[in-house]
């Protein structure tokens, strides 16, 4: 694994967000990293991060999996560019649409493990494929398809 | 609309959960009720429920969307026995797939307005149909897989 995380390459006004922003002190602040051709990203919820007493909020596991991925879909098409992540113009994705189907209950107090792979690069589009693992099993697979933000939606324009 | 929410019903044991339970200090605390043949959930995100500067986190929007619709799925299940919420035994669901498709930017800043349908009740399972509605557009389209949480699932064994 490389030491410095995805995110930690994120420009400043794109480091707000909630679940991988560096600046946001309330957000989850995941860190995603190159493991081979996967990406892993280790989280632990925090207690109240809880469905029922003992088990994960699967509204957090997607906030893992959705930022995991685009941090992901960020990484890879640099690489594909054969560029560092801190090399201009900066690339930058955002969620077109997010999948997640919650195979078994994933229990709380215990790192989840998010591994991911790239199943399509191509134009502005990548899709992400996961799989959450807890406790040594395959609790979540998600996919989401990640589309590279265009550099005048900075600040994007709400209409 | 009813003023007691689907989650005011709740015991007390199923109601820590992050996203709507009212026993979760740090939660989000939706409430959702009917509307017609319409469910609904009004809730406007925390200033660092954010993606980018102004504009809302996708993990919260599919968080609020997971919640409400699982809460739904109860309340349509109730319906469809002629019980009322608080009659027992107890019916609630949990999430089996969770889909969202992010149309718009959502803005941050303003309540968001979920309204969805039940699409197919049958058996233990329901799926719910949602669409996200900010300053007057659908902004983001869900669909939620929800399934009827088995009695002996409380405590979940975690295998």
């Amino acid at each position: 694994m490389n030491k410095k995380a995805f995110q930690d390459y994120y420009p400043d006004d794109l480091s707000q967000c909630y679940g991988c922003g560096l600046l946001n002190e309330q957000g989850l602040q995941i860190k995603s990293y190159w493991d081979g051709e996967e990406s892993v990203c280790i989280y632990t919820p925090r207690s109240y991060h809880m469905a029922i007493p003992g088990f994960v909020y699967g509204g957090i596991i997607a906030s893992i999996i959705d930022c995991h991925s685009t941090g992901t879909a960020a990484a890879a098409r640099y690489r594909a560019e054969n560029r560092e992540m801190n090399t201009q113009p900066t690339l930058r994705f955002v969620t077109a649409s997010l999948n997640v189907d919650y195979l078994l209950p994933t229990p709380l107090g215990t790192p989840l493990e998010i591994r991911s792979s790239v199943k399509v690069i191509k134009g502005r589009r990548v899709v992400v494929e996961s799989r959450l693992i807890a406790k040594g099993k395959v609790r979540v697979r998600g996919e989401v398809v990640a589309v590279q933000m265009p550099a005048n939606m900075i600040p994007l324009t709400v209409d």
